[in-house]
This record gives structure tokens, sequence and C-alpha cells, in this order.
């Protein structure tokens, strides 16, 4: 891979960066514009992954971290664990921008200027400041997700450089996620949920909240188990584990937006800002904050291990994608829409489950197959050989599940043993229904299922939640319950 | 090295962890016992780094993290870089920490029971939870410290695998101690210093505080700086990074000890606290909290590290140890205080300028030489060949210094020109001194010295400082500024 950028790209890179900044100075005035230095950060982040990754490519491959790409005619070696960079680009942008985030606040807390809504009880202390009223705890949740997101960055550096094993690396997000539960904690401590409407007369004294307690933080934290490693088990092919993310942060930046347009009937004040915003308004703002730059640092990264990909992303960028979301889906309590978001994971996940849990053999890689002749990827395989055959129940699965389309089982004619089955994975079960293709058209197919799957999520959420719950936290009938 | 721990030293370790856990889940008691829990995590810590580090030193060589040492007489390839490991373990246990530092207030905050003092306004809301008045400032600062602690990690890392450039390195602890520092910001604001008693009649309207401003942030952003870089160019020989950084932590716990002692005239009660603690107590409380665990994985290191080591530690280490003092002492407003006990760094940094800005030549290495033939360290030289010798100017400035005994220069007999001078480290200025010796013992002696020169900054902080300015925070005397 050339370590250098292009001309285009240098001078491309250099106004986008400097256009960056410029509109990142102009944001301090007035009461800020946080969603806007967010935007630039955003961009500003985009440029510097870019260039980074490009320049430090050698730089991995030469301390060891890199990989041959199977998948092509001549494998060529990669740098592996790139995402590393882009996670950490990621983190230092979150950071840099807690200024902007908190501008308005600072600004009232400091001087005392005007904003009486926000200084309550001004006293004029020994050195000359003011006792003001900060929004410490939402500073203390910003800070807990950046805590959670650096842990976990750490942990997936270990694991690109120490290859830990399966077992070690579970819990890794288990443990990623602890400050921010504590803070939820401390925070909002909203552990109760609501009842669907059919269920409801069947609870006692026809509640319509459950409360779960210390069983909802149990819930959390298994979210943060699930959604990094959902991420990084639908893996294995040019793109795929950058492109499933950034189509998830898109859609969770379109559902997150839709909190922030005003609603009917709500006047608009002179400053832009709804009279009586949503009051999930600002959990959602902070969503945002944390999802674009994210989107930007995997666009970067996308461009690079993309199809023929000159860089490959490694562990640690998917522990960072699907912690980022799970952080937002706690933080603004969404996380019933983000498990609608990860359809596609959690098949993938179910359908893995059998050689997860070594139920039948796994290969320690069942990325697809390629075929050097056809230059296309098929189905890869477990081999079951003559002297191991699956069992007799086993081979009845097998048969039930090829007539609905959901393996390919290979039999040797003379025994009418089966001798292979395809890996469960859904980016093999995808070519045993289309049949061998390119890898770029199956990243791609693949991808806009993703797409196609999180709008359906998203219409079902936003729709249907009425049909079901007697409340739904989009428009008038907004309320604070997790959803 | 053997990568699996002694059966002695598997048993032991299991029970410190064994009795760690037990006094920690002990803690959940009362008002909760945080400096207990606190002592407990650390034990923990230790147990655990010491296992890692044993388990992990194949997996970090092979994948190309290691380096020979040099000082041996048959150089052996050590895991590099190990200090990753105790920073991760760090980490994690200040994660941890965070319900137990906040035991108290999360008690009053979420049951409200009976802690009137804590609990201000206590209004039910929908969900059946209580608004209060959980210390989120605290919080946020604590969080601050992980961040910035986090961040440094990273960027350790990066340039352990990396082998980032001198200009590239130099700016990363300036960028990790920003969340602090807008922390800092937030909450205290308290950017005056103290003028010294003789200076008083000097100042306009004989100001007894100097309002530095922002000037006072780049103060506090060069000293996160210098603190890591400090330690990170007084290093080479075994033992000496995790020694130095071991002597100034204990160091810097006795001296926050001193805050916590009840003092005279001032009851205790019942509890075991002071009735009325100094204003600072919460402050260095949050010091020992931060402090104790470092001190712990440092220990477990330093068995690893000391001569002949096991594993080399890496820039991870120096860069955290530097940033965790500098952390603490920004924290709890003790700056100058730190400088007192970073006397030999600054010394060290003072002295190696001339090479560090390559006035002179500066090799890659500075460490002292290997003798073979003795087994003894010698000072490590500088070489002028005939055709490149210093200047004039130079010459004579050489002559000086080794006049006064600050370098070793040797002058060639036949042309009467220096031919080299010794590397300018206070390393190698001990051994110009002292004499030839054995690794261990020249560690022996400089930690000696550290401490020496450390024990004597606490004294002159605490008798002297009086003598200057017209208050000291220890004590009666108490106030609020920044000494």
């Amino acid at each position: 891979m050339a370590s250098s950028l292009t001309h285009t790209e240098r001078w491309t890179l250099l106004l986008v960066a400097g256009a960056s900044v410029a509109v990142i100075s102009n944001t301090f005035q007035g009461d800020g514009a946080p969603l806007v230095a967010s935007i630039a950060f955003s961009t500003l982040a985009f440029s510097m992954t870019f260039a980074f990754i490009r320049w430090s490519g050698p730089a991995f491959a030469k301390a060891g971290l890199k990989g041959k790409d199977m998948s092509k005619l001549r494998p060529v070696e990669l740098p592996e664990g790139m995402g590393a960079v882009a996670a950490s680009v990621y983190i230092l942008v979150l950071m840099a921008f807690i200024p902007f985030a908190f501008y308005k606040d600072i600004v009232a807390a400091t001087s005392g200027g005007g904003n009486r809504d926000v200084v309550l009880s001004i006293t004029e202390v020994d050195t000359g400041r003011f006792l003001h009223r900060f929004p410490h705890s939402k500073l203390s949740s910003y800070q807990s997700a950046l805590n959670t997101l650096q842990v976990t960055t750490i942990l997936g550096i270990a694991d690109d450089i120490l290859d830990l094993r399966w077992r070690q690396k579970f819990f890794i997000p288990a443990i990623a996620s602890l400050p921010l539960l504590i803070v939820y904690y401390v925070d909002f401590g909203v552990t109760s949920v609501v009842v669907p409407n059919f269920l409801v007369p069947y609870m006692p004294g026809q509640a319509r909240l459950i409360h779960l307690s210390f069983l909802y933080y149990l819930y959390m934290s298994a979210l943060s188990i699930f959604a990094p490693n959902s991420i990084n088990i639908l893996a294995g092919i040019n793109g795929i584990e950058v492109g499933q993310s950034m189509v998830i942060a898109g859609l969770l930046i379109i559902n997150s937006s839709l909190y922030l347009v005003p609603f009917p009937g709500n006047p608009v004040l002179n400053n832009g800002y709804a009279k009586n915003p949503h009051p999930a308004t600002d959990s959602h703002l902070l969503t945002l904050y944390l999802l674009l730059p994210f989107l930007a640092v995997s666009t970067a990264l996308y461009i690079h291990n993309r199809y023929p990909a000159r860089v490959f992303v490694g562990d640690t960028f998917c522990y960072v994608a699907g912690m980022t979301f799970a952080v937002v889906a706690i933080m603004a309590h969404f996380s019933k829409t983000l498990l609608l978001l990860l359809i596609p994971q959690i098949i993938n996940f179910i359908y893995s489950c059998p050689q997860l849990f070594k139920l039948i053999p796994c290969p320690r890689h069942r990325l697809p197959k390629f075929n050097a002749r056809t230059g296309l990827l098929e189905p890869s395989i477990t081999p079951w050989p003559p002297e191991k055959p699956p069992s007799k129940p086993l081979t009845a699965v097998f048969f039930a599940l090829e007539k609905l389309h959901l393996l390919q089982v290979t039999v040797e004619p003379k025994t009418n043993r089966i001798s292979a089955t395809s890996n469960l994975t859904i980016i093999n079960l995808w070519l045993v229904w289309r049949g061998p293709m390119r890898e770029d058209q199956l990243t791609r197919e693949l991808l806009i299922m993703q797409t196609a799957c999180g709008f359906l999520g998203l219409l079902v959420r936003h729709t249907m939640a009425l049909l079901i719950f007697s409340v739904d936290n989009r428009g008038k009938y907004g309320n604070a319950f997790p959803v």
C-alpha cells in the first residue's frame, strides 16, 4: 500500500480540515452551536483518520500487525488492526469536543452573564468566582461514555496484539461498560419497562410498568456484550465490518434527528430551537455528538477497507463500533430501537450458535471460500470426514435445514452420508441463496439488506409501537420512559 | 522468562486476591469505607498485575514487542512494553472502584436514607425515585482523571508499537491532559497563586494573590507534558523507571496522608473521622484513591523489572506514571509540591537539554556502557571524531564542566583535542562521580538519592513554606489556595 497521500487527497483533506477548524472556532458565540461544532469536528476527524491510516500503515505492518487477504487471486499482506487509528482519533475528537458541548453552561457558570435560568444561586466566594449550577450530571454522562469507549479501545488493542482467547475476550465489553452503568445508576436509575397493551389486563393491579431493578442492569450489560461481539462475528469480507457499522450509525443518526425536529404545534424560538423541546432532546443531542464523529472516522476507514482492501480493521474497530451503539442506546434509552437495527446481527448470532458453542465443529475462520478459477466467493464448508459423520438426529436436522434453504449440504454419493455442510454465518447463507458472487458484490448486497432491515425496524418502531404500547416517546405523547 | 507462576507465587497471589475481595465486599456497610476499599483494591491490583505480566510475557514477545538487555554478559531478549499490562489493570481497578468511592453518596442519593446533609431537596418524581444532590462534580473530577490516564495509555501503547518520533510523542501528554483541564476550569477555576511574603510590598496594592488566569492552564499543561517525559528520559537501567515512580508515589501518599490525620484541637467523631476536617481532605482522599493502586501495580511490575530484568516496561508505563502524578497534583492543588519531588528529574532534564535539543550530538540511546570484562557499568560517551571536534567555546565549556565534576572528558593526547564526552544524563553523571559499579548497585543508589531529595522536598514544603508564604495549607492555617 502506498503510504503517502496523493496530491489531490492531500489538498482535499487540508481544505476539509481547514474549513472544519474555521467553523469550529466560529461556534464560540452566543450560546454556542454544539451541533454545528460536532459536525465540523466530524469532518476534521475524517481528514485526520484518512491521513493517519495512510501514513501509519507501514508502521503497523512493520510492528507485525499484518495479515494476508485470502480472497484475492494474489494474496498480499495488508496492515491489520488499523481500526485502532480510527478509534484513537474518535476518542481524541470526543475529548476536544467537551468544551463545545458545554459551552453555554461554561459561559453561564463562569461569568454569570445573564443566563439566570442556569445560574440559580450566585454567591461570590473568596477567589472571585461564582458558585454555580454547572450540569455536572450531563458532563459525567459524557465522560462515562468516553471512559467506556476508551477502555474498549485499550482492550481491543490488547486483543489485536496478543490474540486473546475467545473466553478472555468475551467479557471485555462487560468490564468496559462498568463506568457507564454506574453513572446510569446514579443519574437515571430508570429500570422500569413499559408493558405492552395486550398484557396489561393480566398484570397484577393492571400495572403499565414493570420495575426490573437490578435485572435491567444485567440487560444493559448483556447489550454491551452483545453489540460489539455481534459485529465482530459478522465479518471476514472486505468492508463488511465498517460498512454495517456505518449503516447502523446512519440509521441511529436519522432516528435521533427525529427528536430534534420541532413537532407540530410547538412554536420555534428565534434561535431556531423549539420552545418546548421533546423531553428526550438532550439525550438525543448527546447521541448525535457521539455518532457523528463515529460515522466520520468509519467513513475514512471504509475507504481504505472496501474492496479491494488496502488495510484490515481488526477487533478494536468492531468492539468500539458495537460499544458506541450500546453506549448511546443506554444513555438515550432506546435499547429496543437498537436491537431492531441489529436484526441481521442477531440472526447471524443465533444462526452461528451451534458453531460458536461447539455443538458442531467450528473452523478458526468461517469467511467464504475464494474460488481462484472463477474469481468468485462460494460458501465455506465444515467437512464431515467419513470416520466421523454427523449423528443420525443431526443428519435429519441438516436435511430439514437444507429443505428450508438454510444450509448447503454435500452428500457423498457412494455412502449417501453427509460429507460437508456450509458454515453457519449469514454471509455464507447469502451465498447459498444467491449463488457465488464477487466479494464487492457480496458486501454491497449485505449492506443493502442491513439498510432495508434497519429502515423497516425504524418504521415499526415509530408507527406500530403505538399499537403495542400505550405511549410512544416521539411526538406529543413524549414521556421519559425507556422504550 | 518462565511464563507460569511458581507454586508459592500462585498460592500467595490467590490468598492476597481472596483476602482483598473479602475486604472489598465488607466495605458496603454504613457510610462505606472507601479508603479501606481502595487499599483492598490495590492489593487485588497487585496480584492481577503480577500474574498477568507473568502470563502475557511470551505473547508480547511473540507479537514483536521485545528487546535485548544490553547491560548483561549474555544479552537475552526480553518482552518489551509490559508497563501496558500494569496500566490496563490500574485503569480497570480505578473503574471498578467508582461505586466504592461514592458509596455514601449513592446510598444517600438513591434511598434518601437519613443522610439529610447530603440530600438537600427531596422531590418524588414519576418513576418513584428521588431528585438528589449526588456530588457529580466529584464524580466528574474522578472520571476526567480516568479519561486522562486512559488516553495516555492508548497513546503510550501506540508509541510502544509504532515507535513514534520525538516530535510526535512530545505533545501526547498535552492532548491527554485536556479532559482534566476542562474539568478543572469548570470546577475550581482557581488560577491565582500566593505571592511570597518578601515580594508582597512590591505588588500593586500589596496583593497577596496573583491571578494568572489562562497562564495557569498553560502551566498545568506544561506540568502534564513535563512529568511523563521527565520520567521517560531518566531511564535505561533495570528498575529505574518503575523504581523512581514508586518513590515519588510513596512520598505523595505520605504527603496526602498528612491531611487526613486529625489536627490538634479538632475532636474526632465516633466513625473515626475528624469533626472539622481539613478543607483539602476530600481532594487528598481522591489523591490516595489514585496513588494507592498505582503504587500496587508498579510494585508488581518492579518485581519483574528489577535487576536482572525479566521484562522491560516501555514508554506506556513512564507516560502513565508521570501523568498520574500530574493528575493528582492538578486535582489536589499541590503542583509545587510535586515539582519538589521531581527535583532529580528536573535536574536530569536541564542537564540533558544540550543533547535533547541537538546542541551537541545525541546518540539514540544514552544508557551507561556495560563493560563485559569487569561486569560493571561505565558512563557512556559521545565521541567527537578528529575531523569534527567540538568548537572552541564548546571545548572551554566542557573543560569548565569537568572541573566542576559535571562531565567526563577524554582528551586525545597527541592533538590535545577532546575526543569524547560523557552523555548528559544524571545516571552517567552518577557513574562519573562514584566510578563504575554494578547495575543493581547503580539503581539502588539513584533510588536512595531520589528518596532523600524527596524527603528534603517535603520537609521544605511543610516547614519553610511559612517563611516564604503567609499561609500554609496544612494544619490550622488551612485555606483553599493552591500551593
